[in-house]
């Protein structure tokens, strides 16, 4: 038998960050390399609370099929929550439930894109977006970021440079894996040059409520009077990654073909799930829920940042003001992947800075620490680990 | 703003049946148009019991990420449950969890076709399935069934007449819409043209579990020792649709490839569904649950054909040995889609045929009826509607 992949689908590689996970999972592994929000600020009590009324009171509601846009009560209080917290969405947009954020990616990749266009996308950015426009046959134009996130002039020669571009992939706040956050100036520029040269803008904001310093900035969907942003949110990080429920607020002349492009990838998001997020918010104070969750995160951050500093002083980073990751930067003359896989032996897990570069074959002395999986006891000790072997590096 | 939709998706009409399903929602309305199991089949408490379980005692485990091949304890079950039942799957294959049937196809789609490819396929199919590979920008060479499925001689003509055709899809049980199943003499002319021809099989069995009469006839996948057949099997039917659990049996040297597609697709399936359906297997017995429902489905199944045969004589129709639809052929001189517009008025809700034809605007006589949704007595009720309504269309 001699058949083959797509083209598409044959130079494409695992997720290095999934594969990791595999590893990280190993007894004795301290994991930096994950991006799982912290267990203690899953609503665990709630959840189960809300499952077993559901399944008592309706059960049959729960396990029928359900509609492709989602079940309406979410979508609903999903619509008034964003336009209440971020002010997103209007009445020119309809929000659409997705089974997790990746889902949003997918699915506005294939209702836009044909095999050979160009995703214009920030560089380092999150590998599963990444893969995920490449396994579309989408060709990658990577923006690269300063403190303030993109860079404009770069941004600027891209879009000059790929007429066949289909949109601008951003992920505004505490960028993965850089952890940077986009400016406001910054994001009206985006919106112009988006508007001007008839692109859409994708904009993924999984992190934005895990803000533990600074001042949250307007979301570029907050500034959409042309229709031309989607935006991508998701419960993974405020309630749980493991019940798969995440939304799209997408301006109603693609919110049709977008909900095709839900039919036909898995018809529609798992009712009962989306009944327990449904709940959620008509039962418990979900914003205080997230405040309560970001002083596990403000407290995790900054412990990493404090132990990089005092065991670490080689490593570079800019401590971001919320998300899930440190970008860290090895001293020039350390070999990256050399000391990745040493601290793999030594039991510490953090992912190559490489896997998040739209060319990952270039050299990249980053690597990507996540703070949010390990407990406080592995981060101090993980970070120390990190700090002597990186003594046989330098 | 001048942004296009994605060639591929231009042209995608949304799913006449999805659709037809928000009008059957109305109050009053008789629904022969879904295709959703009969709610009393659903193990409701056995769900409730098992979810309340998994969240008591494991809560965590139930809302981490979990890997994109699926929820390991259900990938074993699932592969020993097949092995036993209808001896599908070997050492040579992989068994992935997916969200529900229809994301089989999607990723199969996008892993094995390029843009422009074919995929060769039963007329009439499955609507959504043949959405799916609209929407990747496949074409479609339809294949005529007779009463044991796919015509071969018609297929040895697709198969020519394609060379850039990747796989053929067939749902051999119980066919959507048509009701026929496969011949053990087809499925095994259909593997040895495609073996020759180096063509993969898609062979979609969500039906195979509700048959109500006559002898199971052995899954291609089964024969399959050449790693050629993709296999998709589903828990909408035995358990609840609104969970989202499905599997494919997946030769291992496209199981890679499949995984990068779940990945890249929305991360992995629901952990907490995935674990219901793993303790359902653990706690009850399934092969005796599915006995218990066959009862449901073929008291439905011979009242609908009975109540066809006493109130709509005109209609002609092959019964079939189970799933969940009959594939009803109208007079010749009654205008289908008249017909089913009226009927919708008289409250009565069934599907036109001409939606799970490869070209849905050549003139069409058959509607599907399900018979799995609608009460006993709406069963009667409706198909006497039916009846009622021909006579003026004749």
């Amino acid at each position: 038998m001699s058949y083959e992949l797509s083209e598409k689908f044959a130079s494409l590689k695992p997720s290095a960050v999934r594969e990791i996970l595999k590893v990280t999972s190993e007894p004795g592994m301290i994991a930096f390399a994950g991006g799982s929000p912290d267990t203690a600020a899953f609503p665990c009590n709630a959840v189960k609370r809300l499952s077993a009324e559901i399944l008592e009171e309706n059960p049959v509601s729960a396990l029928v099929y359900g509609v492709s846009e989602g079940y309406e009560p979410l979508r609903q209080t999903v619509a008034k929550w964003l336009k209440e917290r971020e002010n997103v969405g209007s009445d020119d947009d309809a929000v659409i439930i997705t089974a997790g954020g990746t889902q949003v990616m997918d699915i506005t990749t294939r209702v836009l894109c044909s095999e050979g266009d160009t995703v214009i996308c920030e560089n380092p950015s999150f590998i599963g977006s990444l893969n995920c426009f490449r396994s579309h046959g989408c060709k990658l134009a990577g923006v690269p970021i300063d403190e303030d996130g993109m860079n404009i002039s770069a941004l600027k020669t891209a879009v000059a440079e790929n007429p066949n571009a289909k949109f601008i992939y951003t992920i505004p706040n505490f960028q993965n894996p850089g952890g940077t956050t986009l400016s406001l100036e910054k994001r009206r520029a985006i919106y112009e040059i988006a508007r001007e040269n008839n692109l859409v803008i994708l904009e993924d904001n999984p992190y934005g409520n895990l803000r533990v310093a600074g001042e949250d900035v307007p979301a570029i969907k907050s500034m959409d009077e042309d229709g031309i942003v989607v935006y991508a949110g998701s419960f993974s990080k405020i309630l749980a990654p493991g019940i798969r429920v995440a939304y799209a607020v997408v301006p109603k002349k693609i919110a049709p073909a977008f909900t095709i492009g839900k039919q036909v990838s898995d018809v529609h998001t798992g009712v009962l799930n989306q009944m327990i997020v449904s709940r959620w918010f008509d039962e418990y104070d979900v914003n205080a829920h997230i405040e309560s969750i970001r002083k596990i995160y403000r407290r995790k951050l900054n412990l990493m940042c404090d132990c990089l500093d005092e065991y670490c002083p080689e490593i570079s980073y800019v401590r971001p003001e919320g998300g899930l990751f440190i970008w860290a930067k090895l001293p020039d003359k350390a070999d990256m992947l050399s000391y990745v896989n040493e601290l793999i032996k030594q039991k510490v897990a953090v992912v190559p800075g490489s896997a998040f570069m739209v060319d990952d074959t270039a050299p990249c002395s980053y690597i990507r620490l996540n703070f949010s999986t390990p407990s406080d006891e592995n981060i101090i000790k993980g970070v120390k680990i990190m700090g002597n072997v990186l003594k046989n590096f330098i």
